[in-house]
């Protein structure tokens, strides 16, 4: 309720590294993180494998659900981020420290590579060859009839979209969730619920919007991105700082809006 | 609580051309509707290359939703409007000032154009060519046997369309979040789903109710036509002025009706 | 709270004749009819135009949420009836007086021909006579090999199932929003929801049913049938009583049953 | 709300062998147990009877709704386990005895025997060979060219598919539940159905995943793999020992994370 008076070290928070707490919640970090790597993936595999005509409604629909459970499940733990994007946008909207942040991105990170190990543990090779295996891809070699080509989208392209789709993400839904008056009309699970589903909308839109072989859509989220490039490596590493580089612009413009827009809310009655 | 006296000076509301808290709002309005013009965009042309056998149906769905998340998202800083119809009806009905409503209304211009172009941005120009985009059009040049063919829906009829469709968006939805009473005892989430959802059934209903190839449902929303019109050109401007005149004749009939029915709810019990 | 003595005036109500709020609130009940009949026979249209497996699915889901919307857009202003049905039934148990349900009916009856001539203006003719466009037919003239035959319903089914229809409609949901005790447990948005997932439910049954080409289904609503007779006439005059008598047979039998129940609630806990 | 001095008398609980309430409330569990076996197994045969080309979307659609409901109906008897994973994990955060956990696990794995000795009762023995009937298996005995071949997963792999299965089950559902102050924020009523979901999405997620026939899925109830186990026998025993260390080893690492996550919940507004 009452209003701390923002310093620079409350904004560096450097004694939160010592806090027990502060590690303790980034372990639900790294096991949400690590989770939703490993149900992600095996989602669009069995939603490829299911004999439907709409894989990607299939995929898009068992995307928001498994996301909002799993804010739901580390909300109250540690705020419920699993992302580093969400961690970052905290910081520049100064809900959290950037130590917090910090550790709060590298457990994520950790979470990605340990649901990458886990899918690795379950799934034949010869599946994932056949998956792309929720990696976050621009391109992939394909046999053409002159040798190998690759197709995929251009870096620019694949950048634009990465900005617009977070930025549409921090704008549409993680905004309720930062904004204590909205969080509070509207109730913890109706934000979640929002959340899960932007992101299933975007998936949705995203692979299918550039009709574009190789693209396996907008990443959204860059830990989930490395897990799989750290521990299979190879393709995955092309233009992987797209998925980092366009998160981080579209935080930055999303910082700004929440400086930008008046903080009494609207009120017409 | 209390009423104001209303004036013509509240009515115009000049003095808030220098309130900077309406500039603000307005940069809610102007990313809104550039979210809405994206994302409609985006989901039409997903829907189109899903191969299912209803993507008329899928897109309607999820149209609902996105407004309903966006009108959620913007409604506590600007009022939720994204879109020059409900800034207009909300002149007509008293609910913000003329000043106000003329700074909305540009700022979801100026949005409209910046959805266009980011859409622009990560389309390739083929695809762009293959959908008509979100763009609102009354008919299309198709190659015929005997030369290129006009095939599209009537001035008039279309008219007529956007007139009756404006007209049961605003009976059926608007008003309830216009009448502050209405608006407490459902809620705000509830408000938000239910303009979305008759916005969803309207486009289902105006995309295939004229069975005429070339007209891409009814606008329900001059600023989303506005932005691919002045980014595109082109057959987008044959009968623009629809998009625009249509619409306004439904918010005076709503102004209008509005007025007419009894200032007192009705009670049975 | 306070309990009026039923007197014989009460129950004529004459004096709201010059009762402007009576005549304010009949033209909510008028736009509402016009936008049912309108939103009613686009739905029909629509979903046999999309090429879905189960079009009777799709158009009874969509009955459902456009009468649940449009019940809750009527309701504070004159109580949400749009349908004699309701009206009638609203005299027999005492909630509103015959003098003004005598009002609404006829803005009802009105309201249906004003949806009737908005659906002619911006659907085409071609259209108009492939579907019978929401109009309550009992049987159709179709081409035999031996000259044109009649198929359809027999009279006596029809009345049958429209004394059926109708009273499962007033005994399942209307009773809810008629009965104080319950309408303030459920609420009002759960009560309009009811209704409209009842009717939606008998659209569904009733067009299935009975199997027989030429029978449009339990018409359920006489104002909605009157307005499409009246603007094209011909064979829609055929047996229309039907759809005036059954459910006024309903509405009797409703009315005593609600008589006949224990006036307190039934509790077991 | 006072909390008691955790002894190890109270996590033993050898009093409660005496109580009648413990033994009643098993009553609950060995019937819900019965109840679920039925209906999963039933769910299957119908799901693959049905002529649908998704019969693993529809299974785990029914799945999660039935397992949602026999929650609700036992949840306020006995906690509403139904599966031997819920008791064990209860103990290891302390929330039951020993003592009930171990009755409560009886009741469960003859709750199984009666659920597979049910299904025996309505089902033909034709159905019983075509379908493996819910039970749990690793590989099956197929005809081959060259005589018969065991086809299946490596005992290895089901392990950590069962092992990561169980622990994101724990983790993303019955955690909330677990946990009093989750419980109370989100209602019994949002925890059963997201508990229901997250089985149902698992169920689709691990039958589709390995692309290997023979495998049935994970087990993730191992009273339900107990049942059909000792009734039918046979290559149901085949690595039956997977579905209960798996489970267990999830439930080991459950515990330490309950106790490594900060007792207080996170609070940025």
């Amino acid at each position: 309720k009452q209003q701390h008076p923002i310093t620079l070290k409350t904004i560096l928070g450097f004694e939160e590294i010592c806090s027990v707490d502060v590690w303790r919640a980034s372990v639900a970090e790294l096991l949400g993180t690590a989770a939703l790597v490993f149900a992600l993936d095996t989602i669009v595999i069995s939603s490829i494998q299911t004999e439907t005509k709409t894989p990607n409604l299939v995929m898009s629909t068992l995307v928001a659900i498994i996301i909002t459970i799993l804010l739901l499940a580390t909300f109250p733990i540690s705020g419920g981020h699993i992302n580093p994007i969400v961690s970052f946008s905290a910081v520049l909207t100064g809900l959290i420290s950037i130590t917090r942040a910090v550790i709060y991105i590298l457990a994520q990170c950790v979470g990605g590579i340990v649901g990458a190990l886990a899918l690795k543990a379950v799934v034949s090779s010869r599946i994932e060859q056949t998956f792309s295996l929720g990696g976050c891809t621009l391109n992939v070699v394909a046999p053409g009839p002159d040798g190998p080509v690759v197709i995929g989208l251009e870096t620019g392209q694949a950048l634009w979209l990465e900005i617009i789709c977070s930025f549409i993400f921090l704008f549409a839904s993680v905004w309720m969730a930062f904004d204590g008056r909205q969080a509070k009309a509207l109730g913890r699970v109706t934000i979640c619920i929002i959340i899960g589903i932007v992101l299933g909308l975007l998936v949705f839109v995203s692979t299918t919007v550039t009709a574009q072989k190789g693209y396996a859509g907008a990443g959204l989220n860059p830990a989930r991105c490395l897990g799989p490039a750290l521990i299979r490596g190879g393709h995955l590493w092309d233009g992987h700082w797209v998925f980092w580089v366009g998160p981080a612009i579209a935080c930055v413009a999303f910082g700004l809006y929440t400086k930008v827009i008046p903080s009494q809310h609207f009120h017409s009655y």
